[in-house]
């Protein structure tokens, strides 16, 4: 690594929250007592399965941007008939799409980034908005100096113009900018951009030893958790 | 009112931070060192006058969106020659414009936001930059729930666009979102979107007496301080 990066910046979806485990509780929270009874984790994995296609209609130019929040609740009504589960109020839609914004950290991520903030910015670049975000922190005791990601880009991840419009909403050059992320894809993008790279293993991201456990792509750091990330760039 | 917020944005210059004193002090500690000895709150002065006028050049369509840094440092040009203030080093000028990032907040503001934190999304809504705003809050201990304002929305407040694209960010409609702010221009132009709005005294943001110490246009709420915000917001 040719400096200290100046900026940190994070995925959010997997690198920082467990997204299948939270989505698996709040729609058995919310479904349960309405007599469904599937199993939550495949749900969970059901759901996620349609981010990708769903961001790829932006990216491709398909279709205008549009915030998370929007593209998760149309992949939720194309999943929900898979489960058989019919008829929800328009009430039952909107909370259990909110369920995103009810994610957990992984146990390492406040304090780890804690004690990176005060050496480095911190920021989300992450493809989920704004209110997503800040709804996240708030919940995880996160403190980051800004919120950056798709929303400010207008576009989604891995498109070179998420990394590029981060760095230049902190005045900074990319490469003194380190994306952080638990997937290789993202930080081999990051990369391409010029950013500097962190890989944090999450090995139970997709359900017990389904994770990247390492990286697949060159990168500055490789890191068991936001801790240790800490720990190699000295804060 | 009708009923409470559920988010409040400020207004930054002059409604949280004092920029003349501030500006000034900095000026100062640049430019005496260099042999030079002017009015230093006049200069502060000089300086904030050019503000209004290019950021009209941008809400009139006479030139595209630039980060207010990229403004200052324009003004700053404009106004040095008044002082017979050159040949300064680029150096020495980049230093002088990141004043704007070192302005110090009026004493009641780190802990009255802390207050209307524990109960509302709060977020700058300035005409600051994203890293303006994000160094104003690391140096005056202010954790905001994201930075909103003219650079999300890539105009100018009065403007609309502004406090719309704010609350649309919280996915909030304009009447649960709160403008607050120490000058009745910006009041005027939320409360003409619908937001709710609150008026905060700042007597001495232009010197001693020098400011709004009432409303001159009909406002939701008129406080004395952010703490006084927060007690009549029940926070």
């Amino acid at each position: 690594m040719p400096s200290l990066p100046k900026a940190l910046f994070f995925d959010v979806f997997g690198t920082l929250v467990d997204w299948r485990g939270s989505i698996a509780r709040e729609a058995r929270a919310l479904l349960e007592p309405l007599g469904y009874a599937v199993n939550w984790a495949d749900f969970a994995d059901a759901w996620r399965a349609q981010y990708q296609p769903s961001l790829e209609e932006v990216r491709a130019g398909r279709q205008p941007y549009a915030k998370l929040d929007h593209l998760h609740r149309r992949n939720l009504e194309q999943i929900l008939p898979r489960f058989a589960i019919t008829g929800l109020t328009e009430e039952t839609l909107r909370a259990l799409n909110l369920a995103w914004h009810r994610l957990d950290a992984w146990p390492d991520v406040p304090a780890g980034l804690a004690r990176l903030k005060r050496q480095f910015l911190i920021a989300p670049v992450s493809n989920g908005n704004i209110s997503l975000m800040a709804d996240l922190a708030r919940r995880n005791d996160i403190v980051w100096d800004a919120i950056l990601g798709a929303e400010i880009a207008g576009d989604y991840k891995p498109k070179p113009s998420v990394y590029l419009a981060a760095a230049g909403a902190f005045d900074l050059e990319p490469g003194a900018c380190m994306m952080v992320a638990a997937h290789s894809s993202d930080l081999a993008a990051a990369a391409a951009c010029g950013l500097l790279t962190a890989h944090v293993a999450r090995r139970d991201e997709h359900g017990p030893g389904r994770g990247e456990a390492a990286p697949k792509v060159p990168v500055d750091i490789v890191a068991a958790s936001i801790g240790d990330l800490a720990t190699k760039l000295g804060a």
